[in-house]
């Protein structure tokens, strides 16, 4: 399949690394061709990966990855261009996280909103999917560095794009706890985690952890 | 002990009671003594269970269970009285939900501060632990009923208290998988939390359920 990934940071190199691994096509977008992380990531993946603007990235892949950091998120996606998007299936990684006032950082929005809702509103013909927002790159990618079951989930108003996501997640990645919270709005539930979560990293000495979900039998 | 309980409902009921069946005696505090629940409750656990007003309760107490909801934490602590709470141990168990715009409940406070840090700095005096917020009330005191070792969190800026806090929930409650988040400010990880949690009571079908931290061996 052919697949944008928008971002060069650690979430963008990680998936698309993955992807290129499977046999997919990957573009990686940024905000300009020739972006000096986008080339190195190219150039270490090897040839099914390429480079190019969030246009290209966009207008290339049938599936989108936002791997952007939140606060760039919609930037990038108004340079991607409402008809490159248009009908297509967005997974949105992105997190509200404000590092402006220290660490930890805050979220930019939340409570009464989210950025997965923010995204949506803007390209209403895109279909969001709000997912993998919840765990740190390496464990996006590779479930299985830790033990047992655990927990990823997906927000979005598309019940298809959802299930198709659902999919990608288990074959792709090797996912198996996934957990539909519901309609885009439930964003703001994996969203306004990341404060717990960002505890738990300092508590715990290391990202590479998730939580499980267990319940009553 | 002598334990307080401040509220009166299904938190502060399942609480007291649990802490009377294991031989403490408890007094549940409410706005006016008298309080009609607080009699019910004190009619059916038995002789070891008390009421009278948030400042009876919190005369009495050793400890102290703050049960209120979140919207009348403060109101309820202020009643109590800074000298019947001064030195003394609080395990805060309280949320910041707004449900005054319908459902699910946003949160009045979040991001940049919490209601465990709000407690805090209006009783500096007061050893203020928030913990057991993030599950059901049954959850909080049978950990046992969902399989497995699954999380509660303990946030507070007193070490010593936070000490005994987890000797209370490991021998009273049975909890196996305590993690301490770090001072006070955590709070903030665990109140917006909430979200999530309302959002997976929605997905799951019930409240019987809780997180388990998973990480890499």
């Amino acid at each position: 399949m052919k697949i944008a990934v928008l971002g060069t940071g650690m979430v963008g190199e990680t998936i698309g690394g993955k992807l290129v691994a499977l046999g997919h096509e990957v573009k990686m977008g940024s905000r300009s061709a020739n972006n000096e992380k986008a080339a190195a990531w190219v150039k270490k993946v090897g040839a099914k990966a390429s480079q190019g603007t969030f246009a290209d990235a966009t207008a290339f892949g049938e599936l989108i990855f936002n791997c952007t950091s939140g606060s760039g998120s919609l930037e990038a996606l108004n340079a991607a261009g409402k008809e490159n998007l248009k009908g297509k299936l967005l997974l949105d990684i992105s997190n509200p996280l404000d590092f402006s006032k220290g660490m930890p950082p805050t979220l930019f929005v939340s409570n009464t909103d989210s950025l997965g809702e923010q995204i949506q509103r803007a390209f209403p013909e895109l279909k969001v999917v709000k997912t993998l927002n919840t765990i740190s790159a390496n464990v996006m990618v590779d479930p299985a560095r830790i033990p047992g079951e655990h927990a990823v989930f997906v927000s979005g108003n598309d019940a298809d794009a959802k299930a198709q996501v659902k999919r990608l997640l288990t074959e792709w990645f090797g996912w198996k706890q996934i957990i539909d919270l519901g309609d885009i709005t439930t964003s703001r539930g994996t969203e306004s985690y990341l404060p717990l979560w960002l505890r738990l990293w300092g508590a715990l000495g290391t990202p590479d952890f998730n939580i499980q979900i267990v319940k009553k039998g």
